[in-house]
């Protein structure tokens, strides 16, 4: 502050533009916000833009810091800048005869639309109206020019509300018998004028402004103030964007769209912002303002059509368009308005798109020579790709949403209703589309999961087992959606009154979390060839592997075919779900003896080895790490009463003796309980049959010729003992099977690095870890102490008190999670300096914890198959930013 | 291996002691055994040991890494040796007219008692025994002394099992028609030693070996192996002993105490290891063997009555115990041999003691002059120090145990049984003592374990909640008894055929963990004046603050009692159990709007504000750490049907109602869910009642002139922002409390460190907190992984491979826990230099992690009250090592 005031005589304010020359550019925008910087950079660039000036935002910080006050000097640079716009405009500002009227707006560095306000027109009073009215002959177009300043500065500069305004607007068509304020007379309007001023006395206790100057400069106070309203501020708090940048303010020339068929107002795209297709894209009304076309009165014609109406705006429009994004190179997204046969730009900035336009355009400006491999890789989001990589419902399609739950899996879906996993089984074998509606989902549900169309939850968060395994297959999910009451037993769920029975259609939007009755129409999106050179070009800058999350052949195709280059997390344990191996699980958790115990394991092993040859034979020459078994035991149990009666007779044991086995294996903390390496430490011999079935599928891959990079991955350790323990079990299985299958076996073992104590005493375990996998997830609930199961109850408050920024399941928490992971690496690679490290949780498919993975120096990501587009993209931008330092 | 060889030639292996000089010394122990190096220290202070030499650690390490060969030169050296040996003897070895016999017996740097071997009488043959008739004219003892040799050998050198020997001699004895084998004549031992012989030749193929010579290389090898016998090993891994330090082999002429009436052995302790008292202590045999008071067969005299039998022996005997004490500056235990009126020390070494013999013994030393006032605190073992602490069952009880469990916390208890806390409460009022035995406890429990006499329970670890309340209570505590099978509903409990029935007498053995039948007459072990002199040397060396945790006025004050200074964890949902005040808290949890919610904090208010005026009145002038609400809400309501149908009549509610808070209050992984801090941030208004409960008692302390030291600690913190959000409400109600009460308050606001990420970024907390406590449990929690309500799963398994060396809630883990403990002070103090630091876990009053608090710096460590003298111990040990750096 002291600063500011030190320097305050010797500060420029304000930044001219008029007549093809400006004090700003473009790359000013701190200064003089986005809109005043590129109207500056147009006027320089020879683009008609009524001239005007901008007043920047260290104004308005200074006005902030001293208590609303001016900084010293801007009053008189005001001065000075009115009158050199009265010079090339050749007008005067609150002159009667051929008076100066002028728009003020504001401007912030990041564009908030519609969060700040304007005021059209300022400059007019009962004297300069006139002048305006001999200037056009046009008494009615004058009063309304009036009647909209004098509205608009009573809304915006006296904080009188909008709508008593249009009280009286109302109250005045009434009394004429019209319906649109176009059927107003001049007389009307200037009543009109007369009636707003009036309430204006009412509302303030002071008469209105009718000194031009005195407009103004309560004008700029305004916008200066707009910067701290409510709205303004909850703005930027939604979009994480500092409070203390402030506003610039734009004076500007008026220009009229309305007076008269040789005027009109549009805006344009230089290209087409849905497609990307490079053809211009617009619509414009004559004799309108802009306000007109917001109001919807009446319909904008297509861009296209004003070649024929003014073929010389047209073609002067074009070449703009052309210069501006050759200038830009970006696609622009610009205002304009033709006054009386004039064309001038009100305003351009880079033009929002969809996904599939960002990459068709960003290849097309590569082509066209206009922009960098590199540049067009920068120009997608990596989160956008998402639209790329599912099926949408179709947007032209009115749908009605009965429901709203957590968008944990994106896409969407369409399907009759069922409740079980067995009836989607079943159904989905007859060839129906079902969605698996469920109060939560278990292990024991992934049959139905894999066969059902969508995934609606009533309870659990974006990581519950649905929305993870939802992720995990790309099937479209919405979870916790606690506006639904599920009736299971009688086959239906209620919304409020609504009753959606079993066999009802429903479609779910996993982008959005919406739940839709009846069918919607789905449109699959164009996968375009140029997204496939964009991510030819992906592949070219980013030095980080992505690799995939996938446990059956076919997750492994989709992965490959999603240019995954290897797996990074084969999860064992799904393979045990399937219905022809749950109950030899089941066995060998309840056997009594070693004996039994093996007996089961024996009639896994040939299926076990079955999975990996499959996916061994998808991922030829590429790496598969797979995971040793995780979760308790458990969970491969039946849980209801019900189902263990059921499960024990399948069995053939007792029912009772099967719930105290139930019972036995309850936990209080299962996440922290006995599960992971845990299991194959008390249980060796289940380790031993797994690693077996992937040493023996190793070999028979050898054996047909074929290549495969194995990696044995022991989950859960926390100490280099328990690693060191479990490797010579699973190095003594393989140097079995190198014996009896007489082969040579070329394997890694490694660990995944989850318990933060793991990552402590990583230097430790690298004595023995071949490679490290982090898994964020895991370290996420240790590391913070947050069960993501229950981390629904406390979240919602936690991100609303601003205590988290995100949710941490979500997005990586760098400061102290990603300290967690830094520190592992660190002293792994301290013991093993070749050490190979990834991450294979779910952030491995987010964008900021993609950068961050390779900032830390891990070798590759994993996650999703649906994603590994965005973890590459990711991959390249982060290369890329590197390069630039 | 290599370096052994090099040298091998120049190597000393043999170290001689005879006539007053001996080769080596008292702390040569490394590489003559703790035996050898004794017997040369006693040598060269001039009391009589029968001369001998040592063989050295080094040649055993030869043998053991050279195919068990011996090193070059050393059979040479020994040859010497055996010359010398005959020299000061006058004896000669092998020699039929009067011959050498010598003892051979291994002796480790550290005593590993009873695990390897001896061979006595070594020398004899069918030669030499006719010599030792002719010197000493007693044919019976020489062929004893044969038969005994033989045997030895052909056990120990030969490996022929014991039993065999014994068969022989049982059968010779049924033959005699004797029972005794004293009763055995000359002529029946001569015919046994054939026998034995025979059998030898059986077992092994081979003859016996008549050679001297041969005995004893065989003998001297026969030692080396026993270093690697499988009971030496076993014994070794339970020591935790390194497996390569070696044996050293002491050959010493044999001394016999069964030549007659002026022979005898003994053993004595030159203070009494019971009481410390400064009295000599031992046993003694006239004409016996040290084998025969193993035996058992005749009773030894108290050594006091050798002054009558042996006036002469006593006194020099009395001359040589002072003079070893006054050597070795400690207590010794001392094996002796009188041979035809001559007196020799066969041992020398430290006596072990009971806890209140070596508190005594130290402070008597130090009045004595003997040692410093800081050796006297280094010779007392920390964990000892609770014999002292506790009532304990008296030792001369023969008592009958029926189960045992795990020692959750010491002291010993006598009670009848009952199964319910309400029960426990009732009897107790009755003035009957109870033992409350559960499958397990939970906080309702409390009020019953306060009131009983010892706690005893069928699951749970040692760090269930029976474990860690029993501790915290200082009350006698088993747990674990899977022995146990409870009947509750019928009001008994069984083990095996056993049935104990309510309102049965037993008696639990906190200590060891045994259950025992019936009433067992317990003693209060003194805590005689000198054990508070230690205490008082200990306060004057230790430089760390020992605190306790403590909940009640009561425990504070037993805190005070045993000398902590100040309370380091004051744990406020305990408060909330209290009978009057848990159905307050139920209705503030079940709540539907804040205003019902505050209406129940306004009633808990005073209550709580008196428990801390309690508790302030008996801390005057210390500090007092007081954590916020920790436990997750569900704990304070009922879990069973039928607990909430009572609980919802109490709160006139429906007990559908209670059903569903409590189902919605449920979580998958309670360790990890909505408790500690995020309680706070959920609802603020049960922070700031705890606050204003706080600072209102505080207020009133100082009103009344009373100084109190208050610290408010928020739990489970794991980012900035969580204890920022507490801090702003708590010192919003100091200052109201402050304009209320007109007082100034002095307090600071503080966390636990227990989350692994609060310890990541500790600089980053450290912004906000004022002292940091490391809650270590849930700080091991999450840090390992472990559930420790669940651990026992796994946990035998980890410490029988080997994985864990121990149980990481009792010690805590330096490697990894300590070192996110380490991490955190060091974050913690680059942001707040003189940020004030301690633990308050369970390790806080384990020796080992207390002397690790010392060492990174904490500023106290707070424990269970009955902890305190052992951590004070501790701190002192660890401050006094420390200066010897």
């Amino acid at each position: 502050m002291r600063e500011v005031n030190k320097t305050a005589t010797a500060t420029k304010y304000i930044y001219f533009f008029a007549q093809g020359k400006a004090d700003g550019r473009a790359d000013m925008k701190e200064l003089l916000g986005g809109k005043g910087a590129n109207l500056a950079e147009m006027t320089n660039l020879g683009i008609p833009v009524p001239p005007g000036f901008t007043i920047s935002t260290v104004a308005c910080k200074y006005y902030y810091h001293n208590g609303e006050k001016w900084p010293q000097g801007l009053e008189e640079e005001l001065k000075q800048a009115m009158r050199r716009l009265e010079e090339v405009t050749g007008k005067k500002f609150g002159d009667k005869e051929n008076p100066l009227l002028v728009s003020v707006r504001s401007g912030a560095a990041i564009s908030m639309p519609g969060m700040m306000d304007t005021i059209l027109n300022l400059g007019l009073n009962d004297e300069t109206v006139q002048g305006l009215i001999k200037k056009t002959d046009n008494p009615r177009f004058a009063y309304d020019a009036y009647r909209r300043f004098v509205q608009m500065f009573g809304n915006v500069v006296l904080g009188i509300e909008h709508s008593e305004f249009e009280q009286l607007l109302e109250k005045k068509k009434k009394e004429k018998g019209v319906e649109l304020d176009t059927e107003l007379s001049a007389q009307d309007l200037k009543q009109l004028v007369s009636e707003f001023k009036k309430l204006i006395k009412e509302k303030t206790g002071k008469d209105f402004p009718e000194e031009a100057w005195e407009q103004l400069k309560m004008a700029v106070n305004a916008v200066f103030a707009s910067w701290n309203n409510k709205r303004a501020i909850t703005y930027r708090e939604i979009h994480k964007i500092p409070h203390d940048l402030g506003t610039a303010v734009n004076v500007q020339t008026m220009v009229f769209g309305n007076m008269g068929d040789n005027s009109g107002t549009g805006v344009g795209f230089t290209r087409n912002p849905s497609t990307g297709e490079k053809q211009f894209y617009g619509e414009f009304l004559i004799n309108a303002q802009g306000e007109d076309v917001v109001a919807g009165i009446r319909t904008p014609e297509p861009i296209e059509r004003l070649e024929k109406q003014m073929p010389q705006i047209y073609k002067q429009l074009c070449e703009i368009f052309e210069k501006l994004e050759k200038h830009y190179r970006d696609m622009q997204d610009v205002e304009f308005t033709i006054e009386e046969g004039t064309l001038y730009l009100l305003q351009t900035r880079t033009g929002k798109r969809t996904a599939l336009a960002a990459v068709n355009i960003a290849v097309d400006m590569v082509n066209e020579g206009l922009i960098s491999e590199q540049e067009a890789i920068m120009r997608i989001k990596p989160e956008q790709l998402d639209q790329l990589l599912h099926p949408m419902i179709d947007p032209n399609e009115k749908v009605q949403v009965i429901a709203k739950g957590l968008p944990a899996s994106p896409g969407a879906a369409v399907g009759k209703v069922v409740f079980s996993s067995d009836e989607a089984i079943e159904r989905a074998e007859n060839g129906e589309d079902v969605i698996l509606v469920r109060a939560e989902t278990s292990p024991e549900d992934i049959g139905g999961m894999a066969k059902a169309q969508g995934i609606l939850t009533a309870r659990g968060g974006m990581t519950s087992h649905a929305a993870v395994v939802g992720r995990g297959m790309g099937k479209c999910c919405v979870v916790g959606c606690n506006d639904i009451s599920i009736n299971e037993e009688e086959g239906y769920f209620t919304v409020g009154d609504l009753k959606i029975n079993k066999g009802d259609m429903i479609t779910l939007n996993g982008t959005t979390g919406e739940v839709i009755l009846g069918p919607a129409k789905l449109i699959k999106p164009q996968v375009a060839g140029k997204f496939k050179t964009l991510m030819e070009w992906v592949d070219k800058y980013k030095k980080m592997g992505v690799r995939a999350n996938a446990d059956t052949p076919h997750d492994a195709k989709v992965a490959r075919d999603f240019g995954a280059e290897g797996i990074g997390l084969c999860r064992t344990e799904h393979m045990f779900f399937g219905e022809d191996r749950i109950n030899l699980v089941r066995r060998m958790i309840i056997a009594d003896t070693p004996e039994e115990r093996q007996q089961a394991l024996d009639k896994l092993l040939p299926l076990q080895r079955d999975d990996f040859i499959g996916i061994f034979e998808v991922m030829e020459g590429f790496p598969v790490t797979i995971r040793l078994l995780d979760p308790p035991l458990h969970e491969f149990l039946p849980a209801s009463d019900e189902d263990i009666e059921k499960v024990a007779k399948e069995l053939e044991i007792e029912s009772r003796d099967l719930k105290s086995k139930v019972e036995q294996l309850k936990e209080f903390n299962p996440m922290l309980g006995h599960r992971g390496c845990r299991l194959g430490i008390s249980y060796p011999e289940i380790s031993r049959m797994q690693a077996r079935a992937i040493f023996e599928a190793q070999a028979e891959m050898i054996k047909n010729g074929k290549k495969v990079i194995v990696e044995v991955m022991i989950p859960l350790v926390g100490h280099v003992n328990e690693i060191r323990f479990l490797k010579k079990h699973i190095k003594e299985v393989a140097q079995e099977v190198e014996k009896e299958k007489a082969v040579k076996l070329e394997y890694a073992i490694g660990t995944m690095i989850e318990v933060p104590r793991a990552a402590i005493t990583a230097d430790r375990i690298a004595e023995e870890a071949e490679f490290f996998s982090f898994g964020t997830n895991d370290l996420t609930q240790m590391g913070f102490g947050f069960s993501r199961d229950d981390i629904a109850k406390f979240l919602p408050k936690y991100l609303e008190a601003g205590i988290l920024k995100d949710d941490p399941f979500m997005i990586l928490d760098q400061e102290g999670i990603g300290e967690l992971v830094k520190i592992g690496i660190e002293k792994g690679r301290k013991t093993r300096a070749e050490l190979k490290v990834g991450i294979c949780g779910e952030h491995g498919g987010e964008p900021s914890s993609v950068e961050f993975c390779y900032k830390v120096g891990m070798n590759y990501v994993s996650c999703s198959p649906y994603r590994v587009p965005i973890a590459k993209l990711s991959a390249a931008q982060a290369s890329i930013k590197d390069n630039k330092k």
